[in-house]
Formats: structure tokens, sequence, C-alpha cells
């Protein structure tokens, strides 16, 4: 493969990855679905829900996100060490993972890490998309917040819903 | 615009950003200044201050890193997942953000998570500086260390003023 | 130095770099060793055995980590915001790095902040390798996990043992 159509798709693949956590994290999830192809598979190695996730087809993985990220759940999802292995018209990646998800009125924080296995796939339009994601666990863990009595969300985003503008939020707390 | 230069352009943007960031927690104050045109822009979202904060001119954005950020302070400014795209001699950046803030002598945690929007621009000289970095904050929160007795710090930057050096300050809590 | 050759270099260095980390925190100590030269050194500023850690010879670097991270012990290796400059074929780099280390059975949560300064050479064969890597810490701390007692850890990887398969792990945690 030419070695600059090589580091570009690399550089297009790491971009994908990234405005899809992005997303993810903003829940803009008007946006995210160009990320996947139609019939992309993710298999989230989360015990949340008490066994891992499996989803099949970009709609239905949309839909999840939609359902299960309302403005109660703040998620930071951190991507990095990306090794992809790109041939011709479809690419490998394997990259580090760490997430936070705080569910401000359940007040429990879980905290992980992970790594995951990727597949992308680039379309007849020249664009790369994820056609399977998933990760394994290195480890996952719950806190109730009930044992940080001092913790206090002093931001938070505009996208939390009503009352929830950081500025808002920060201007309570500091009263 | 070329695919090499394109690709060029993208890495000396990163290593600008990681550099500017390197110099924020190891308080290299006497470095970071080149990072930034003459007349850049930053807006933190960062409700520390009870309010965003805003900024104008590489002098101003030095001092403000320089008085605040103190031997007393512990910083950790984490960004990944650059999107950046570029535009000729301009280019435009997002990232993802984690930062973790150790205030000592207040017993203070802060920690936080962001994505940051940047402007970048080449100089005459060929070299990329920020023109402007913001971040909007996924959230921001605080925690007393009060909360968490058994919380001690094994290490700490030599940088961080008289008896501050890692190997001693391990020596005290090994003892 | 070609510019090509250059962006290819500095993302094989990243590549080596990720599958290190990676290697650490999986466990795979039967493939962590090729990423280093036979003679490389290490030097972690980690103040957790009393001292900073110096140690020289690929194989004495592998059996540090076969006999030091255990099952019993989870860790979280986070290195990003590389600066590479390349040489021919030698290369430096410097990393941002955070670490998280569970050690399960004492109950102890060790978390930490450092830059790694690496240097890196190009084999005969082609390969780029770590022929040194250290850091110096911005900061470490330790907490026991006794000041957190809803903390439930509700996965861990299946190399952690017997009876560590995340779902198991889990199913026992929502029972």
């Amino acid at each position: 493969m030419d070695p600059v159509e090589e580091l570009r798709a690399i550089e297009e693949i790491r971009q994908v990855k990234y405005r899809y956590l992005r997303c993810v994290d903003l829940k803009l999830w008007d946006e995210i679905g160009v990320e996947f192809t139609a019939d992309a598979t993710v298999d989230y190695g989360t015990m949340v829900y008490g066994k891992p996730l499996k989803i099949s087809g970009r709609e239905h993985i949309v839909e999840f996100f939609r359902t299960k990220l309302g403005p109660d759940i703040i998620t930071v999802h951190s991507a990095g060490q990306p090794e992809i292995i790109v041939d011709g018209g479809t690419a490998r990646g394997t990259w580090s993972f760490e997430d936070t998800v705080i569910a401000i009125e359940h007040r429990v924080v879980i905290k992980g890490a992970a790594f995951y296995r990727d597949r992308y796939e680039r379309g007849e339009d020249g664009h790369w998309r994820i056609a399977h994601t998933g990760y394994v666990r290195t480890y996952e863990a719950m806190l109730s917040l009930d044992d940080l009595p001092s913790f206090r969300l002093t931001a938070k985003p505009a996208t939390g819903g009503p009352g929830a503008d950081g500025a808002d939020v920060a201007d309570a707390a500091v009263r």
C-alpha cells in the first residue's frame, strides 16, 4: 500500500473514532449515525446491564444511545493508544479506553478501563466508517456518592436539561 | 492541499498542543509563551473562579498561569482525540480533555472533562501556534480530601518548592 | 529527512509504545519483550517501592513485570500527547502518562501522573524498539478502599485468575 495513502487512512480512521466518542459524550444523536456502516455491530463489555451488550445495525445503535444516555447521565469516554492496521478498504484498530459515568440522580459513579477491538470499512463515497466496535474490560467499578459527602458537581453541559447550564450550576454551588 | 503537507501540519499542530499542556503541568512559564500567537485568546470553561475565564494576549495568558498555578497546586491536563482540519495557514482543532487539580494545602481535588475548540495559525517563520483555545465543560466536580482520610500523596514534582522532591516525600510517607 | 519517512517513523514508534502499554495492562509477558532492545533500560519514577526503580536488559524488564504484576493487581497505564523527534535510526519521545493501580486483596488504589522521556532505536530488521523509557512523576497518591465502603468491582479481566471472569464477577455483584 502506498505509504501516504496508508498514513492518510490511519488519520481518517482516528478522526472517525474521535467524532463517534465526542458525539456520545455531547449526546449528538442526530450526528453519530454517519460514523457507522448501516449493518455495524457493537459489543460493549460493560457489566452495567448485567451482561455484555450486543447491538446490530446503525439505527439500533443510535436508538440505544438515545434511550440510555439521557440528560441525567454524564459520560466521559476517552480512547487513545490507537494501533491501526489498514488493508486496502478495510482496517482493524485496537485502542485503550477509560470511561467515567456519573448518574446524577442515582448518585452513582461508574469508572472503568478496557481495550477496544474495532473493524472499519471505507465506503464507495471514500469515507471510513465503524463496521464493528467492541471492548473487553480491564476493570469496571461502581461507587456511591454517599461515600463522598463533600462531592459537589460545579458544572455540567448545557445539553443536560432544564437548569443544567454550567454557569447557573456553578453560581448555585458558589453561593 | 498536498496530502503530505496536510499530514505534516496535523502532526506539528498536535505537538504544539502537547508542548503547551506539558508546560502547564510542569509549570514551565518561561517556555509556554512561544506556543501562542502574540494576540492569542483563551476561554476556559472552568467554574473554579465563579465564571468562565477569558484572557487576551500571550503575555496575559502566561501571567495568569504563573500567578494561579503556584507550587501548592498539582495539575494534570490530558487532551486527546484530536480532530484537526487544516486550511492553508490556519487550522481548527477539537480535542477531548480531562483534568485533575489537587490543591494540597486546601485539601481539595477538582476533576473535570471538556471539549476544546482551538484555532491555530502558521507564522511567517513556518511554526504553528495557538491563536485561540477554549473549552466547554462536560462536567466539573469538587471533592474535599477530608472525605478520604487514608489519602496520602507519595510523590509530587521537584518543582513543587522546598521539600517537595519526589524521593524525599516518598521516604517520609513510607516511614 | 524525507517527510514521509519521518511521518512513518513517528507512527511506527507510537504503535510500539501502545503495544508495550497494552501488554502491561493485559499481562502479555510473552509478547512484551520484542518491543525493547536487548540492552534496554527503564527508570520508573514510582515511589511504590520506596525509591525510583531502575532495570537494565530486556529479560530483567520482562521478569520484573511478570513478578510484580500478578493476577491480584489491576493496572491501567494511559500515555498520550506524544512529542516524537526522529533523527535517522534513533528517536526521542516525550509523553504524558496517567496510571491507576488497584491492588484487590490489599484494598489499595494508587493513582499518578508523569511525563515519560523515552529513546527509541530502529533495528537492522527495520523495526523500532524502546531503548530507554523513564518517567518523572507529577504526582502519585495512595488511597485505601476502606474509605469508600460502597466501592464494588463489577468486572476484571479474565486473565485475573480463577473466578475472575468478568461475567461471573458481574453476576455475583448484581445478585
